[in-house]
């Protein structure tokens, strides 16, 4: 079934940021339960906007977050050093958020990875920038998944973050994720598929029917998870939709459900 | 381009049923006005639920609706004598629907086809019934096609019904249809994939939701063509974005002249 990765816990949003600030634990508990109940499967924590102040910054999330939480967090940050105390104090094991190509990222946290037990979102990013093709997503989603395997991550660990790009510069954007999308799932089964889908509608007016029309495609190429806003009731709708059309549902329960909740609705 | 068969046209709905019934002609027009504005490309003109009435009926139509329509229409009849005489009567290229492997209307079907220059809807459908399998499906799409064929009906001209199945009664019914459609493809690259979408969401609650994000699936896999109610406007705005992400509208253009007209909100 498929895994939405809740954003909204992220300073880089207004009243997040003000709420951290003022260290109102109501607020972000408040949110932490709406994104739960609207079926997020991993709470994302990102205390890195305001500079200077990570580190208290998440350690304060992960104090107000953890004790309410009822689904794990996902560790948000650059910053190994960050990540390495967030590590320390979740109970439950997370998901690291993230490692790329990038030779100061990788080289930064492959020694934080290597032995802990977690699972690790994997960005198709190099020194070189964005992926230019599907060969070149499928081969950065390779050396990171083979890296990973090298320090013991199991594929089944490795969320590969395909990067979407803006169909607004160029009309095959979309199917060069969805054709790397389906090479990656032929050469790793195991592996899981996220992402952002926003960047999709970039540029372009109307842009949530682009995110939610979008999410289904990369849905039926293999993508098993995304890093949405789950209080977005249209696009968590179609993705249960389309996992009930996808054969991922059985006696359409969950599809069923969702009707019953008023979370989908035509 | 995805290409809409606008389905309104048929006695078996009341409105039109009356209107038929009372030869008034107002209705029609109006009818075929508003699915010509709200983008589709052919009229599908249906006169068979009036018992012994559909020679004329469909006659009516045809004279009603061809001077004013700017689309070819979709004859729709499983008798070939309506066919034929509606065939004589129309001045642009029509679409036929349909032909079938059911052994009656096969051999009625053959013969008033041979030789004639239209577009054709292929049901997969046999004296068996519906198709059990991604395999059975191919199977009969293979048939139909190398038939057809036969007697001088190019593949680019064969519109392939794969027949959609509710979900409800089996979980993979989607995933059935959604390979056979990408085995057809993989065989005839130039052959068309239509048909209705309703049937997916048959016996569940919120249909609609359902039927869109199976259209995007089903184009996905290579369905150009639906056969669907053009004033539907959610749907339609789904097909829309959906061929701009899959790559089929250059810089986007139908996408934004669809949100500047009104046709595509989020």
């Amino acid at each position: 079934m498929f895994e939405v990765i809740g954003e909204r816990i992220n300073t880089s949003r207004k009243l997040v940021q003000a709420a951290v600030a003022e260290r109102n634990s109501d607020y972000i508990i408040d949110d932490v339960k709406k994104q739960q109940q609207a079926g997020a499967n991993y709470i994302d924590v990102n205390a890195g906007a305001r500079i200077g102040h990570e580190t208290e910054d998440m350690k304060w999330l992960i104090d107000t977050i953890q004790p309410m939480a009822t689904i794990p967090l996902t560790l948000d940050s650059p910053d190994p050093a960050v990540l390495e105390m967030a590590f320390k104090m979740v109970e439950t094991t997370p998901m690291i958020n993230s490692i790329s190509l990038e030779k100061e990222r990788f080289d930064a946290m492959m020694p934080f990875l290597d032995g802990k037990e977690c699972k690790i979102i994997a960005l198709c990013m190099d020194d070189n920038g964005m992926p230019a093709s599907s060969d070149d997503i499928f081969g950065r989603a390779k050396t990171l998944v083979e890296e990973l395997n090298k320090i013991g991550i199991p594929t089944a660990s490795i969320y590969v973050d395909p990067l979407v790009q803006p169909i607004s510069t160029d009309s095959l954007k979309g199917v060069m994720v969805l054709d790397a999308v389906r090479a990656i799932k032929a050469e790793f089964s195991d592996v899981h598929i996220t992402g952002g889908l926003s960047n999709i509608s970039y540029g372009l007016p109307q842009r949530k029917i682009i995110n939610r029309t979008f999410v289904s495609l990369m849905m039926d190429a293999g993508m098993d998870s995304a890093i949405i806003d789950p209080l977005d009731k249209k696009i968590m709708a179609t993705i249960r939709t389309a996992d009930m059309l996808l054969s991922h549902d059985n006696f359409c329960m969950n599809y069923l459900k969702g009707v019953r909740s008023g979370a989908i609705e035509s």
